[in-house]
This record gives C-alpha cells, structure tokens and sequence, in this order.
C-alpha cells in the first residue's frame, strides 16, 4: 500500500530500456507446427526447402507428339524424316515424357501418314518444348528463409515443393486481467456506478491484428491478494500479462504493488500522455504490463510499449502506419514534460490535408474511432500553432480521407443520416461531420478547412435567417447558401412537463435546472435574442453557464433528471421521448465554398439531400419541413 | 463439346460489363448478426445508434467531495463556507454523483474539522468536475454509419454505447472447384503425371485476405456431366463460384459449355495475359468464374476480376496496393493485343528503384512468390525498354525493399542461407538474390543494380579467380572484391556412377547424356575452358546446349535421370546425393561496389561472412573451404 513511485522517463528509454531486459532475461518465441494451408500470414520459425522438384517429372509443355531427338536429326524441309508408330507417342500439355523420349514436337509441326507413322521437316532440338524438373522449385533449395510472413503464393510455392506442414512461431499468449471494483461485463443495461469493461475488448481486437492470441480473464475486485492470485494464474498461462486498472486512479491501485512481489517493475510512470500511470513489469522473461484504465490511455499504451514486444517475438513488423504532412487548423498546447500523442481528425479541403485535434479526454473512447491520424508532440515541446506544418501518422489510408466530405459546423443529426446515405450510396465516399456550432462552420469555411458548414444564423433585427450572416463575413463572395431544412426549435423538458414550463418566461423560475447550448451555436444564439425579447436576465436562470455541444446531449442531460429544461430541435427531444414546447421554426442551411462546389462529394450530397430516401430520413426523425432541399438559396 | 469460342475483350471492360451484368440480375449482400467483440475487421450491414449515453451516469471526474454548488455560493478566502457532514459526500474518481448534488471539489481544496464538517475558500461552479452524461457518447446517436469497417476503438464505443450486437454483411461465400484427370490433391509423394493441385489452398488464402469465405469443393475429373453437377452443387450452396480448369488445354475443356448450360457467358477470352482463358459465367446474380489451370493465370484473374465482385458483396474496397515508380533494368516486350501483367523483383540500389522482370512463365509460382512487385503493360504498347520509368504495384511495402540487400550474379546456395542468417540477426533486413551467373552479376553491378555479385571467374592465361576480369570491366575502379569460400566443382554423376565417369574426356562418349549451364555463368566458362584443355570438340558433347540456371537444377536434371553427367560444386551433389568427380577447386568472390560498401546492409552481411554461424552453415552444405571470408581482397 505504501508502495508508490512515479518515475517520469522519457518513453523511447522505458521503451527501449524494458525491451533489452525481457531480452536478457530470455524472451523469445516458441514454435508450432501447422498444415501449410492454414500457414497464410503465419511467420517461418525456421528456413523451409523443397522435398521435391516442381514439376516432379518432365512434361510436354505442348500439345503433339514426344520423340528422341536424335532420331530426327538431319530432318528439313527437303529431306523430311518419317518415324514409325513406335517412334513417337503422342502428349498433351502436361502429360508426363514418355520413356527415352528427349524432346517434344507441336502437333501443328507433324504430318501424320495412313499407316500411322508420322513425317517432319524440321529436326528437333533436345528437350524442346518440354517442362524440365525442377522449371519452378528444385528439390533441396530454400522456399522461405526463417522469420519470413507466409503469403497466398508461398502456400502454393511450399505445396508445389511437397512441403505439407511447416514450423512457424507460435502466437504470444497476452493475457488482459480488468480489475475494479466497479467494473463489469458489458452490457446495455448498467445501473449508476457501474463502469462498462470495454478495454479488454479492445485489446484484444488490437492484438490479433498484431498476430498475438488474447485471453480475457474475469473482472478481478481491487483486492490486493485477489489481484495477486489472478496476475500469478496469468503469467502461468500466458506469455504476457496485461494488467488493467480499474480507472478510479485513487486508493484502490494496487497494481504496482503486486507487480513488484510477483516479479519486478523497470518503472513506473512514462513521459508521455495519455498514459503516464503506465507500469513496466516483468517475471523473468514475461512482460506484465500495468494499463491506466482510461480507454484512450490503455490504447496508447498497448501501441507505444507493448507492440515493441510482439514485434520482438514474431520477428516481424507489424504494418507500419503512414506518415503524412497536414496543416494544422487549431493551437495545440502540450506540456514540455512529456511526450503527447493527439487525436486527430483529417480533411481534405481546397488541395490541402487539414488536421484538427479532436477531444483529448482519455476517456473518451469516440474520439480515438473518429480520429484519422495521430499527432505526436514530442518530449520539451509546448505544442504547435495553427497553421503549423505538421507529421501525422494516418489511422486511414491516405485515398479515403481525399474522398471524404468535410462538414464543419452546427450540430444536426440529419448530418448523421447524410453520412451514411452517402457512403451506402458509393462506398468509397465518406462524410465526417465536427460540431463547433454555426458560427464554428462559418469560420471554418473561412479558414477554407470545410467542404460543408450546417448553419442557423438568426438576424435579430429582420428575423431573417442566414444571408445577412454571410453577407458579413464574406464580404468578397465565394460561397453558396444551399437550402436544407426548416427545422422546430423548442424547449425541452423532462417526460410529461413535470415542472409545467410554458415558455421561455418559466426558465428563470426557482427550482428549474436549465442547460445551455455553446456560445457561438446559433442555437445559443437564438436563446440569448430570445431571452433578450423577454426581457429576461439570463444569470437569474440556473445552470446558463452549463454548455452543451449537440442537442443531443442537452436531451441526453434532461433524460438523466440531471436538467430540467433545454433549448433543442424536435428530433432530439422525440429521440429521447420528452416534452417540447414549440418556439419557433427555423431555417438550417448549407455553406459550400464555391472552391469545393464542383467536387463529386460535395455534388453526391446534393443529390442526396434532392432525394427521397432523404425526406423519409427526416420524417422519421421528426420536426423537419422540407421546400427544395439541395437547391442554391443564394450565390455570394 | 462443339462449343468454344474465345473472345478478346479489354479488360476494363470485360470487368465493368460483368460488375454490372451481375448487379442488374440482383447480386447484393446479406447480413447477419454478431456480438460487438467478435466484430472487429467486418462491415456493419447498417447505421448503428447507441442504445445508452457513455458515461451513462453523472460520474465524479475527480478525488474530493459531491456538494450542492449553491450551498457554496459565497465562499471567498476571507468568508469560507462551511458545510456540515450530510451537505456532502466523499466521492472518488468515476463514482456516481449523489442525489441532488450537481458539482464536486477536490479534495486539496476541502479544510476538513474535527466535528467532521468542511471549510472551503472557494465557491464551487454548477457541473465542475463532473463527467456528465454522454460526455463520450450519447444515446440514440449514430456511431457507426453503414458499410463501415469496425475498428478496435469502434468495438469500444459500441460496448460503451450498450450495443452488444451488430449487424454486419455475410462474408461471400465462394466456391472452388478444381478439375482435371490429372489433379491430385497436396502431397510429398507424387507420381510421374500427377499434376498437385495447389491453386485452391492459393485462391482460398487471397480470398480469406479480402473478406470472402472460402469453400474448395473434390476434384472433380475431366467428364462434362460430373463437372455440371459439380457447378450446380456449388451454386446451391455458395454465392460464388470458381471452376478452376485442369491445366491441360486441349480437349479436356468443358468449363465454358458446363457454365453456359447451368446459366450464362458473358465472355469467354479476355484480352490479358496470363490469364486470356478466363470464362465470365453466371447463373442469376451468382457468378461463376472459369480460371485457368496455371498457378499465375489464376492468381490474376482472381484478382482482376472476382476481388471487384467481392469489393461490391462487401461495399469496401480491399486496402490497395502502393504504386512506385521505378526504372526498368531490362526490357520488357510485350503483345499489341492484350494487357499484360509481368511479375518484377525490385532493388532499391544506389538511390533508385529498380524493377527487374521475373520468370513469366505461366506455371511458374514461386516467381510470383519472388515478386515484389507487377508491372502492367498496356493493350497497345508493345513494352518498354531497359532504362524506362515504370509505375509498378508494390506486393511488399516500400520500406522492405529498403531495407533489402540485393544480390545478382553467380548462383550458390550459400546465398540463401547467407538471406537466412541475415534475416534472423534482424528481421527488418532481407536478402533477395537473382540467379544470372558471374557476368551476369558483373554487368548488374556496373549498370549499379545490385548491392553485391557473386563471381568465379576462370582467368585462362594465369589460372587466377575474379581480378582480371574485375579489372577489365572497371577500368575506373569503384569496386572491391570481397573473399567468400573456396569450393570444388566436378562432375555430378548419378549416384553410384553408372557410367563410370572419371573425366571430362569421357563426356563426349557415346550414351552420355550431358546437361549444362547458362552461357556467361562461371561454371559454363570453366566448362568451356577445361574442354579446350583436353582438345574436346564440345559439339561431340550431347546435350551440350542443354542449358540449367543453377547448380540445383543440373543435378536435379541427373538425379531424375533425364542426363548423366553435369558440372556443378560439391554442396549440389550432395543435395541430390549424386556421385560426384572433383575437377578443381575455385575461388567464389563478392563483388561489391563502393556506393554500396558503406550501407548498414552490406555491413551485416560481412559480419555475417565472418561468423562462425556461417562457417558452420557451409560445413553443413559441403565442399566449401574458408580462408578469411569478409575482408577484401582487392580494392579497386
């Protein structure tokens, strides 16, 4: 229990540092030995050779008659020879050389005789048109060298040299222990408290596709001896012990602890972020890796020291990531303390490769899905302006981020359903939609680093929507206004309308917990002029300051009890199955850059929103009224 | 029977008619359903929405105390509030937020008293330190849009957005029939004729790899009806299948009747090579692909034409292959009337990428085994020449060929276990050699298309090894010469010597059967050499123009008693436990040029010449002596 220290080591060092003494205390791989069929993608343990020749025999590589050359020596066509039936035999393309034949004459090249012998004019030369043993594989010589990926055509190189099974190396064994008081199995139904063990999952998904065999071992209570006792059945049966914390980060991590009786830990504490509770253990010649229970914390960590390992003892390389060049759109600010790795979110926009740095909170386990590349901040640096030049190492191939729509902007979750009618639509297409809110979007095609922005800009002083918005911060043109939907913005509140709120008077009433939309949404921006309208002071209502960043989440909030009421749109409140009250409708509309205007993406999207299956998205969804979806409502 | 006519249709367009051919009757994907952690690498069918928010309930994102934040409204350093034990709780880090509480203090910031009430100093803002509901995810959002590949981190966001199962598209189910009379499935024991049948083990790897599930079916022999009934079971069962022709070309065809009758061809002939004897079947929506018999044929018409199938059934493309530009070393020649697809091996030498054409030998699979990459010539263009700038798909990434030391020159199987040993010390290196004999090795490296060459060159004024000719064709210098292995050559006899061979005066006798090497190999001129020696008309010699690649090969040709007698080293003729008569002994070099001598690749293949792992490694093969391999010889 008193055991804690917290080192702070650069990761390359603790990186390279543990691998060296899992070397020098023995690590290495273990062989098996499997069908060659089933090898494909397997590693050659050792050097394999040929039992035999391919082709085995000698074969006609023609259609026609087998011959001893000699016998046709002197032929021309002046002085044609003629064999007898006994002379020759006749062959097909792959038939085995008959006898004290040498040499194969095409059939085309042969005049057969009644009597059944056959004339040429031409002598044939010793073992034409023959397949000699060993044209492919000779017996003896090496197929594959050691330490070698065994690919589809190597299976029939092997196969054609009479080689039926080979060693290759034996899988590592990890085996990942969740531990926690509070953790449990996955389910869709937990009670408050409960924490969803989903990090095993993911670990094991990451390790088979690194060519490791993963092992799961039940949820372990933040016991000391429990721990222990389940850590020391792992490392029996396993070549790896991964041992993951439960995320409470406080009096109950005992991992270290139980670490160091069991084997020894090289360090504990990595320069780096996420991940820095990371634990470097071991037992002799067995990697036992403490994992912070944070998602994105334990997937870095895996990645970053645990790779390392199983590219060691599969003397092999796990496919490397691509390495790209992007521009930054935001500062990034980091800690000179440690090295840190940034969720990225990528686009390509007016011929430029755009990084923006997604949520960095390591429990969010979205943001590591939705990211398309990995920017690393190293060690004694403070971070990156926007603007800057950047390396990014791309979780996608580089061809679906250059085919991938771009919207930047207000929330909706018609977006969603956009995105995924477009990919079902040509599945080389793909949308990514990051919500920053209307002005957000306006900005961001500004900044020409979207190809789309969803805005609902309210002019407070002609009740007009959009237009005059744009007309200010374009003011030298270059984009259109296409038109989307008209949508019902309301108030939402708890099932039933408990509280009984009837407008937007009823927020500042006492007892009522209100949750606010971001500044800059035009969400937000519609219930300042709204409250402004009324006269009312916003600071007299609880819970102004509580920012959202989706209607969905303000629904989300009040579903919870935890808020009474929320500015949203229609489909939100009926996706969480609450009380709107109707305030106004408005219009939400698409700013396209006239730069990405002829691109295909942006042109399959219009036609998708011109569609039918389109309309009845939004029918389904609720609240939306539809004029001429797609079309150009003006041209700046 | 009487049915057969061959077409010779583009390509691209012989794959797009077929593609649509095949969506117009129906062809679609089916779903099923699959728990989230088994999902990972397959296709959602359909949009997924989580079922709950992640977190799912307000959670202490901090150590300290849950409180009402307008109980602490006031509080500054000179006027603290103090709170009595059941305005508070103790929360810890992921612990659900109390009833009626809405923000948590650190704990660093609570002044606890005896009576166990808390100071604090400081007001505490509605939400701080909370994680709130949906803060990750929240319910009824969209987290995976359709026709999705899961991801690791996505198996994670679905398990926190309570989704347990998916619904992902059914892998197609493809269908491999092999046929002929002559086919015989996998074994180390084949007879004369047999023909093993390992294009199924090859075609079920390539599909596994894109997503499909493939089924092989018996061998079926070369009769129509058993052959229909073969498809016709096939297609009861599979959504695709593949009728994989015997490779004898003649008279045994029925597939294009058999497909004809159980549905239809669209095209039988396409204009491509190999693989021009492709047959574009169907039934329905099913489709029903006759391949060619011959390993590499096969291998591209699976990849030409069925993986665009499979990339529709499964609406994703299968990761694409990098394109490089490379410079030809040799020139390639090719037909006007098809697109062809030449197997190339690839060096990176002296700063450039070179590309050298393999074996295009149709039967030939372990050049595709070699392959690094395919170069496709164009319908219309005749080739390129020596020199040219290519495009080239790359089979192995770029940075393998980097890390790859390339040999060209005189063959010996020390080389490949020189890859071997190379490969094992560290497998980020490899070793690729090309078997041209020793001018062929000296021209590679003067036109700097190899790292290194293996050379034995017969000096037949003085008797020396290697430096007059070095000297000769680098006038300049440039080079060294680096001391490898004495070793014998002889006579390879079979075994026991029948014929009684005790030189290479008895060669020219009446009844021996010679075999010899490629003209330019150092074998060839010490053969030529030593029958100019002993006045041997080599004209009297048979088979004298029979010409074998390797040492290898000349002693599989004797030991499957095709010839009687060839000139090869000791290590050969121990493989194939053949009689063997020395002749001399001889000095096998590398030659290295100075461009390269500094590489880390050539540097680890010295120290390897100089270890004892590799002495002993020769000692194994045989015939060798070892003065001081790995130092130069000769600098020039």
């Amino acid at each position: 229990m008193a055991f804690q220290y917290l080192t702070n080591i650069p990761l390359e060092q603790a990186r390279k540092e543990y691998l060296d003494l899992l070397i020098q205390n023995g690590m290495g791989g273990t062989s098996e030995r499997i069908g060659v069929q089933n090898a494909c993608e397997r590693i050659t343990a050792r050097a394999v050779y040929a039992q035999i020749c391919a082709p085995h025999y000698h074969a006609s590589a023609m259609d026609g008659i087998a011959v001893k050359a000699a016998a046709t020596f002197g032929a021309t066509q002046t002085t044609p020879v003629t064999l007898a039936p006994e002379q020759y035999t006749v062959v097909d393309t792959g038939d085995p050389l008959p006898e004290n034949c040498d040499a194969v004459i095409m059939v085309e090249d042969v005049v057969k005789e009644e009597d059944g012998s056959v004339r040429l004019f031409d002598a044939a030369a010793p073992w034409q048109h023959i397949r000699q043993i060993g044209e492919d594989i000779c017996a003896g010589e090496m197929i594959l060298p050691a330490y070698t990926a065994v690919t589809p055509s190597a299976i029939g190189a092997l196969l054609a040299g009479g080689v039926m099974e080979i060693d290759v190396l034996k899988k590592p064994v990890v085996g990942i222990i969740p531990t926690g008081d509070e953790i449990i199995p996955p389910t869709s139904d937990p009670a408050p408290g409960d924490i969803i063990e989903f990090n095993s999952s993911i670990f094991s998904a990451m390790l088979r596709q690194w060519g490791a065999e993963p092992v799961t071992f039940p949820i372990v209570p933040d016991r000391f001896d429990m721990i222990k006792a389940a850590v020391s059945r792992a490392l029996a049966e396993c070549d790896i012990v991964v041992l993951n914390a439960g995320s409470s980060a406080g009096r109950e991590d005992y991992s270290a602890q139980v670490i160091k009786e069991l084997g020894g830990v090289l360090y504990h504490g990595i320069a780096m972020k996420p991940g820095k509770p990371a634990i470097l253990g071991y037992q002799g010649a067995k990697a036992i890796l403490g994992v912070p229970g944070y998602p994105v914390s334990g997937i870095i960590v895996i990645e970053q020291l645990l790779k390392p390992i199983l590219e060691y003892q599969n003397h092999h390389p796990v496919r490397q990531d691509q390495m790209v060049r992007a521009q930054l759109s935001r500062p990034v600010v980091s800690g000179l303390k440690y090295q840190e790795f940034v969720r990225v979110r990528m686009g390509h926009v007016d011929g430029r490769l755009i990084a923006t740095p997604l949520n960095r909170g390591s429990g969010v386990v979205s943001s590591f899905m939705k990211a398309d590349g990995i920017l690393t901040i190293p060690q004694g640096l403070e971070g990156y302006e926007a603007g800057s030049e950047v390396e990014v190492r791309l979780l996608r191939p580089v061809e679906e981020l250059e085919n991938t729509l771009v919207a930047i902007g207000s929330h909706d979750p018609l977006l969603d359903e956009l995105a995924d009618l477009l990919h079902r639509k040509d599945s080389s297409f793909y949308m990514a939609s990051t919500h920053t809110g209307s002005m957000g979007g306006i900005m961001a095609v500004r900044r020409r680093e979207t190809h789309v922005a969803g805005i609902h800009l309210l002019d407070e002083e002609d009740g007009t929507y959009n237009t005059s918005y744009v007309r200010r911060y374009f003011p030298n043109g270059g984009v259109r206004l296409v038109e989307c939907v008209g949508r019902t913005q309301g108030i939402m509140a708890a099932k039933g309308n408990p509280k009984q709120i009837a407008g937007i008077e009823d927020l500042a009433a006492s007892g009522i917990r209100y949750v606010n939309r971001q500044k800059g949404s035009g969400t937000r921006i519609l219930m300042d002029y709204l409250c402004k309208k009324a006269d009312l002071d916003v600071s007299s209502i609880y819970g102004y300051e509580r920012e959202e960043f989706t209607h969905t989440s303000v629904a989300a909030q009040i579903a919870s009890g935890s808020a009474d009421a929320g500015m949203g749109i229609y489909s939100a409140a009926k996706m969480y199955d609450l009380a709107f009250i109707p305030v106004c409708t408005e219009q939400y509309d698409l700013l396209i850059p006239d730069s990405a205007w002829e691109t295909t993406l942006v042109q399959e999207m219009l036609e998708i929103l011109r569609s039918r299956e389109f309309a009845c998205k939004l029918e389904e969804l609720g609240g939306y009224t539809l004029q001429s979806p797609g079309t150009v409502r003006c041209r700046f």
